[in-house]
């Protein structure tokens, strides 16, 4: 029979994972909002100051995080209307680190419709810091049948 | 040293906090199937009775919610066969109330495919009752490069 | 007032309820990555070995499961390009059994864009086993106005 100290004890390691992977998930939920309404500071923000952003085989470093929503590309998406849309990520948590991978498109407004204009693999590398879960490096690279994307996958 | 006392009242209102999370995705995640197999019982379940639902300029009461399955856009959507696509939300709970950010698709099928039909920001402002988490008022608006748009992202 | 036994009890039982959703969410999304990286042993061991995947009129038995990353529609997905897409599930759990419901779309690369080549609604039983949650039954059917599709939603 376990005692009420090591109930207590596993009962609150259970619930800080439970609290870890939702924090994880609210975390890169936010994403989208931050650079669909062009804010920098909360984009740059949802990174350590450590964190790189690679985007295929570009490496934005975190003092390049906040101008990703000034970029021309970024610019034509807001201007016609876009939605960086995520979908839900597979999350495996490890002590203060965790990994998560994910789908994200581009979906933007054209004509009377909305359009997909790009479609990428994500692979999110996350740590536990003392302002909550930030992404550490995320790697994010477009499908087109290559098999660098699908390597996020794993 | 806390007592076993604090302990376990942390532990409660820990885990109210995560229970609320889950139940406000979920209730989110109820939106699209209730809609799209035209259930207006079910649609109307997941606001309060004082709720809201403002669809661009349009403020539809709690009364019409129900009605909403019936509408002859909506109609042609079931009929040609749709989903009202969500992605996963960013939460924010404080207490007794929440707020909810996300994106909200109409995938339409026409010929061969499928096409995105509309594409939405939404914020959900939500509330817990005796019956659970509710939607108190949900602004949805189409994302066609307003700036209306984007302010629901914030 | 409860007693301190009595409250460690509740604690637990919740904190499962709270467990098993994020399992089963994180089950869902280990799908997409699994099936589009060709990974057929990931693929099925979202299953249990008694489970079935019915993909329209057609029964996929647990043996056949690893094998539906070989066959020639979905090469053809992932030599195009392609990311199976799937909404967050609206998840009940009942002991040791949950139902989800949710939609998925296949987006494929084609010319210089993205398109949706399928879009279903899905419906998964799962089972808690000892070696955590797996689906029991997933139901998948295409979405083109046809009821079969929106009896899944319920």
């Amino acid at each position: 029979m376990p005692t009420v100290e090591e109930r207590l004890e596993q009962l609150e390691s259970r619930l800080q994972v439970a609290e870890d992977r939702l924090a994880i998930a609210n975390l890169i939920a936010s994403y989208g909002p931050a650079v669909d309404r062009r804010d920098g500071a909360a984009t740059e923000a949802l990174w350590s100051t450590e964190g790189t952003y690679v985007i295929g085989d570009e490496v934005v470093p975190f003092t390049g995080l906040a101008d990703i929503v000034d970029r021309p590309g970024h610019l034509r998406y807001v201007t016609a209307g876009c939605s960086h849309f995520l979908s839900p990520a597979r999350i495996e948590v490890t002590d203060d680190t965790a990994v998560a991978v994910n789908y994200s498109m581009v979906v933007m407004h054209e004509g009377e419709r909305w359009v997909v204009d790009r479609l990428s693999a994500n692979r999110w590398e996350l740590v536990r810091t003392d302002g909550g879960w930030k992404v550490e490096r995320r790697a994010n690279r477009t499908i087109t049948g290559v098999e660098e994307a699908r390597a996020l996958l794993a």
